[in-house]
């Protein structure tokens, strides 16, 4: 056992790297391009689908209605916009982080809180699965010979990425920032050189419809669907006000800028790819994505081309670790609060919050295993997770607005009003347009929020029962301690437990199980020559059990002992062998009796270990 | 937890039965023809490969060969009758069972011993296999629809196999003996009827050839190893002697009576199954038995010949049982002598020796997994498993005559020689001729002796470990005893715990882990008001660890308490939460620390449990 500990601690030590002390705690904190990378690759890397949804949904029209991509692009940015402004507003409202969640609880009461905490709980897995899932396609469509094997490697990436995110923040930031700069210079050069191509009239101009063009069969709720799709582009904003207290102080400045950072890089990356994508006339299609046919077109297949479409599927397969950032500090902010079990706030050797790591990996993995890697159906449940939280955390800074009328307020709460109306309508489009795929959220909702809310009940109860009253219901006083030792022989390990039980008990009474008349009978007549001073029961088994005898004598005994207020202990010696294998070899009844008597019985149990020495 | 020990146990109770008491054990024990049905199924089941074994070697040379068959169906006699008078023999000189294990062991020493019992407890796991899937083979033949469950449905029917035994004696042979006797009957009728049709002259006379015609290309070594071949229809001829004890009163005289009972029965069907299949010129065909070409010829497909079918796919699935009733005796043989493990000893509910019979349950279907149902192939390993043993135990036999000369010792040494010498050279041939499929014998019976051997030497170690040699090496008396409690907090968890720890040790410390020097401070203010009479010591833990600290401080705790003869005691509380699922709420460190103080660092633990009521 000895040997399996090292073992496990060496491959653990590989693995995510020599334990950190408490004090290094500040070494890990975050500087802002640090940041940036590790928090916006979700958000940066959802531009390589969100415009497609878009094109999507207009297509079902045709390419005469393509112009209307410029309008609903213009809609999105002034969405992000909303939220950058106001998530900016909560950072500095908030500074020890905590988002969606603690602006909702704070300020719209436990249950708001609970939603939004729930709803982001659920979809950073989601984020996990999904983008990993989308970045696995991008690789086995490159490399179509791994195609039957998508699920596998999905699994795979998910635990390389649990593994660096548990060696700690920093160090997996150093290695997962470079694909992320690299994939945002990859699109700028893309965009610069298609708007050079327009300007220079290199690009052809005859592929779009003007905008303006009236377009027939046109409807307000298609352009709404088409804007609502948009909007998945947005997801992952929220995650810098969740990680404030990761940065390196002053904290909430660096949160701000690092957001702004974040929203003016997406503003300028996604305005850029719809609006080539209208100039360009680019279509969807099934088998190639629209940056890459934007990219073909722009560069031709040639270098470029590859480092654009190479990018785009790291940075996919790296927007999962936004997830991994944001779950566990969203798990420690709902464990403090006694919502989610205690394991939560426990930081592992590097510092991370291991358990919050841990499970985000697990339930990732089972999610893309169930869904087969298929997990893009998975886009709008994930969308609307985020929205919700949106809408909720916006309506709570206008309560707060209201409520503390600071300075400015009236603009403040505006901005708030603004972003909460289109969150809310972002939601209600998702629920009329897009139901069968977003049902779920109605049902697993309102389960999580009981589980919650029974979590926080069981453990209030404890810390009731657990309370000291200073005066009242005292814990009771013990006068005595009766020892019951069960014995199976007269060997060295009874003497040995015996001469504990006369040290510890004010009475000893020695237990023998027999399974047959003679046994008892010899057994009885050894222990009186052995030792006769202390007292011995013979119990007998008709079931050959030795459980059912024993546990029956303990009632009676601790009966009695109740009665002169007395406590019974139960010694039970255990066998420690030298090597593991030994183990199989001796009658684990011993264990099995000790868990009965402590869960079942209620009884006080003293384990003596025996060692063996051969 | 309460609720699923009751749900377990009525799930067991449907399953095998009401338990049953040990003085109940007299009503299991077998009468002479159920014991026929038990253990001679194994036996019996074997002519319906066993003579198909001899023709497809003599057909190598064709037709004309075949005559052959009668001379070595006279052989495979010979052998059969030399191997009863032996077992005869046996069973009067060990009355106590035990077979080929116990009669080389006395008779051989001990590795002589443990070469047989070796060899048996592997072969009992192939006659299991082996005959499952060749029952399950008959079954797909006539619904080949099923073809591809194979591996499902032979499993199936060991877990079947395995309910029955753990039901009981008894209760399984009234199951299984209508079977035997049905497949007894049919093939009597078969063999009867065909005898009939020749003598009448119905049958035709011109599709064999003469006994004595000359075989151009035949060769001693051929006719050995159709001869060899042959002897796989004696395999299970040796269950009777290792069941003695499972016989009603006179033990002894009833098995012998059932030995030869089923030595009488297995010589008529298998000379009756040889002759036949001689004179109706029968070749071995790939997709039809030997048996059921002969049926056919005999009855017409009519619904005799399905019974005869339908008796032989049953009796093939039942053989299985003997090694159901033979495995967990042997075990119990060799766990008394301490070659395996003791909990072979321990009767179950039923009476029945469960681990046994549960542990063949399992390696059978591991085996029958492993090789896809296609065990034919192991048909060769399991006779040389049968042969070595029986090649043993006869020699052990001769070593007895010879040692202790009883009346007509020289008869009787004769028998068991002439019986030795055909076993050995019967494996002899089998290495010889079918060396490929026998050669892992060769590997795995050194490392099963070898294990035996190091079982062995542990109990005998710690029995030498635990005995109580008088006046020597006296075990150390303890004069005091040190309690540490590890602290959380102040609850009344810790006062439930204090309280017990002032009432059995001398000098009680409590020790709190803290993990940031404020933490500390709060604390030893708090405790200073709370408990002044007690000694709280305050640990750093720079890595959150609780483990590690509280080991270290043990350790020199230890150290102290030796040298003035005082031992440690560890309370560790325990929460016992009023449902299951709360486990999961609360910090489980309390058992991980437990295990490590009992199994690393050797220290007395008691369990303190405290029960939550919400």
């Amino acid at each position: 056992m000895e040997g399996n500990v090292v073992r496990y601690s060496m491959l653990k030590k590989a693995l995510i790297g020599r334990p950190l002390k408490t004090r290094e705690l500040g070494e890990q904190k975050l500087g802002r391009l640090k940041a940036l990378a590790i928090l916006s690759s979700d958000a940066l890397s959802s531009v390589a689908y969100g415009p497609e949804q878009v094109l999507l949904v207009l297509s079902t029209i045709g390419l005469i209605a393509f112009w209307y991509s410029v309008p609903i692009g213009i809609g999105v940015l002034v969405l992000l916009a909303a939220l950058i402004l106001s998530y900016r507003q909560i950072i500095y409202a908030y500074p020890h982080g905590g988002g969606a969640y603690i602006v909702s609880r704070d300020n719209l009461g436990e249950n708001a809180g609970l939603i939004a905490g729930g709803s982001l709980l659920v979809d950073y897995i989601l984020t996990v699965s999904v983008s990993v899932s989308a970045g696995t396609d991008a690789i086995t469509s490159a490399f179509p010979q791994f195609h039957d094997h998508k699920v596998a490697i999905a699994s795979a990436l998910v635990v390389l990425i649990t593994i660096l995110n548990l060696r700690g923040v920093t160090e997996s930031a150093s290695v997962l920032a470079y694909p992320v700069y690299l994939f945002v210079l990859a699109l700028l050069i893309l965009i610069s050189t298609g708007v050079w191509q327009i300007l220079s009239g290199q690009a052809p101009t005859n592929v779009h419809t003007p905008v303006g063009t009236v377009v027939p069969g046109i409807s307000l709720f298609l352009l709404l669907r088409a804007f609502s799709s948009g909007c998945s582009a947005l997801t992952g904003v929220e995650a810098v006000s969740n990680a404030v207290p990761n940065f390196k102080e002053p904290a909430a400045r660096n949160a701000v800028s690092t957001l702004v950072m974040m929203g003016f890089i997406l503003a300028i990356l996604f305005s850029g790819i719809m609006f080539l994508a209208y100039w360009l006339g680019i279509t969807p299609k099934h088998e190639e994505t629209v940056v890459s046919q934007m990219a073909s077109e722009v560069f031709g297949r040639n270098f470029m081309y590859y480092i654009v479409q190479g990018t785009t599927a790291l940075i996919l397969v790296l927007a999962a670790n936004t997830g991994f950032s944001a779950f566990p500090l969203l798990a420690v902010n709902l464990a403090t609060d006694k919502y989610i079990p205690r394991m939560f706030l426990i930081r592992g050797d590097r510092l991370g919050y291991s358990n919050g790591i841990i499970i985000l990996g697990i339930a990732s993995i089972l999610l893309i295993v169930a869904f087969r890697g298929e997990t893009e159906q998975l886009i709008p449940l994930y969308a609307v997770g985020v929205f919700i939280p949106f809408t909720l955390s916006q309506t709570g800074m206008i309560v707060k607005w209201i409520r503390e009328k600071p300075a400015s307020w009236l603009y403040k709460m505006i901005v708030n009003l603004i972003g909460a109306l289109i969150c809310l309508t972002v939601v209600l489009i998702f629920f009329i347009t897009k139901f069968a795929q977003v049902w779920s959220v109605l049902i697993f909702l309102p389960i999580i929020i009981y589980a919650f809310h029974k979590i926080k009940n069981h453990y209030e109860a404890v810390g009731e029962q657990l309370r000291i009253a200073p005066g009242k219901e005292e814990v009771l006083q013990w006068e005595g301690n009766v020892v019951i030792v069960p014995v199976a022989g007269i060997t060295k390990v009874v003497e040995n437990s015996l001469n504990y039980a006369k040290l510890t008990g004010d009475t000893v009474i020695a237990v023998y199980v027999a399974f047959d008349p003679e046994s008892e009978k010899r057994m009885e007549e050894k222990w009186k020559e052995w030792k006769p001073d202390i007292r011995l029961v013979t119990l007998h088994s008709e079931y050959r059990s030795l459980t059912r005898p024993i546990a029956r004598f303990i009632d009676l005994a601790m009966k009695k002992a109740t009665e002169s207020n007395h406590t019974v202990t139960v010694l039970i010696p255990q066998f420690i062998t030298k090597k593991r294998w030994h183990d199989a070899l001796h009658n684990q009844s011993s264990l099995l009796l000790r868990l009965y008597l402590i869960y079942q019985k209620n009884v006080i149990v003293t384990t003596v270990p025996y060692r063996l020495k051969k």
